[in-house]
């Protein structure tokens, strides 16, 4: 059965994630599979790169499915988009070796936080930032950031107890940081943050502690021995959902 | 009474439009009445540079009140953001001379029309764009659209003759376009169009017109004769509502 992959664009707003949970919750994948089973006619199992959480957003995720079809890719990318919800599109079809697997194959992902600051509010991309009014010191942060730099333990920065138990499985808590990029347009910041993989709301956890340090309540000289903790309690807030994007999978 | 200047974004997928309407409808400029009543507890009129359609968003319309009160621009712009609904924003407020006139003082106004241009549809940006799949020559449309530069009658390019009667009082429908500007970023084309005002659908039609020249429905050198001969029926297709934002009023 040919392999293709999938790369995916999604207004997290409205979808309990990208996993399919209970039937009665709404969620990416469960839409994906829906529509590819109506094209190709046979069950499809959709595989994505990682997980995303209720109301986080996508511009580059990926997914490799199997169809038993003769289904060119230009094909299956118009029949896709003309069946998914409009908060769903397909950006690109490949078909790829045999090998191909979206979660296991990728080298690094890239996920982008979106932090709005200023006074004021915004109406357009209120659905995809953090609005945060205070001051943020981008050089500041750039420097405490580096901490996250490298191959370390991030326990202290993964998912609360309750949420680990039903979905972290992960054996080790050990992740490789490649980069995270502070950068500034106009009143938006946006956090780019590249690792071979994440824990679950390792992101919005290490933004959410960034914040705090921002804000003066953790002292950034405190991060290495917070993260040498494994301690969850002593890491910052978690940044909110509707800030966070899958930006980018490598393969 | 002290006279201030709002500038002021707004998504308008779920408003009727700027101008206050029959009284079921959600309008932006009885939104904010509304928020401005409450917070300085008097009648207040809300004067707006220009109406904009149902379903056309603003990234900054300009209006201006006068408030019987001693509220500073801060606290007003602090005040409208946290009683306003999430999909307007106020962006700034400031104190006015007495003769400042938010339609009346305005020198021109720009209004930007998005189109996503390439086979697969968007999610993020879907609200904000018109998807068009076929190619767009912007060197080509950029000559073609020269006709509209300068001091025209726009009579073919306003409303059909049914919103003309219950909208357009216009006594001259002779206007000033400044600049036409197209330009590609990534997929997306920005039309931005400045004149010193538009009559009702005007950038709609003149977009719509470009897109038709584009497509090869009407050939550029006849341009000229569908301006002069003012009839709404040779000019092109009304572009939809949703790609257009107001983008910048100049005073």
């Amino acid at each position: 059965m040919p392999n293709f992959k999938l790369t995916i664009e999604y207004d997290g707003t409205d979808f309990c994630g990208w996993q399919i949970q209970r039937a009665n919750e709404r969620t990416v994948q469960a839409e994906i599979k829906k529509a590819l089973e109506k094209i190709v006619k046979h069950p499809v199992t959709v595989i994505g790169a990682g997980r995303t959480d209720s109301g986080v957003h996508a511009l580059g995720q990926v997914a490799h499915v199997r169809l038993s079809s003769s289904i060119t890719p230009f094909v299956l990318l118009k029949a896709l988009n003309a069946n998914l919800p409009e908060d769903i599109a397909i950006l690109g079809v490949k078909k790829v070796s045999d090998v191909f697997h979206a979660q296991f194959s990728a080298r690094s992902k890239i996920y982008r936080y979106t932090i709005l600051n200023r006074e004021s509010r915004c109406a357009k991309e209120r659905k995809f930032c953090l609005h945060i009014r205070q001051p943020i010191d981008i050089p500041m942060l750039t420097k405490a950031a580096r901490v996250f730099i490298g191959r370390h333990d991030f326990r202290a920065f993964r998912g609360s107890a309750t949420s680990q138990k039903r979905r972290d499985k992960s054996k080790t808590t050990v992740r490789t940081v490649n980069k995270i990029v502070l950068r500034r347009r106009k009143d938006f910041i946006f956090c780019d943050i590249e690792a071979n993989g994440f824990l679950y709301k390792m992101v919005r956890n290490i933004v959410g502690t960034l914040l705090d340090v921002s804000a003066g309540r953790i002292r950034p000289k405190d991060l290495k021995a917070i993260m040498a903790s494994g301690d969850r309690r002593k890491a910052g807030k978690t940044a909110a959902a509707h800030g966070l994007c899958l930006y980018k999978v490598n393969y």
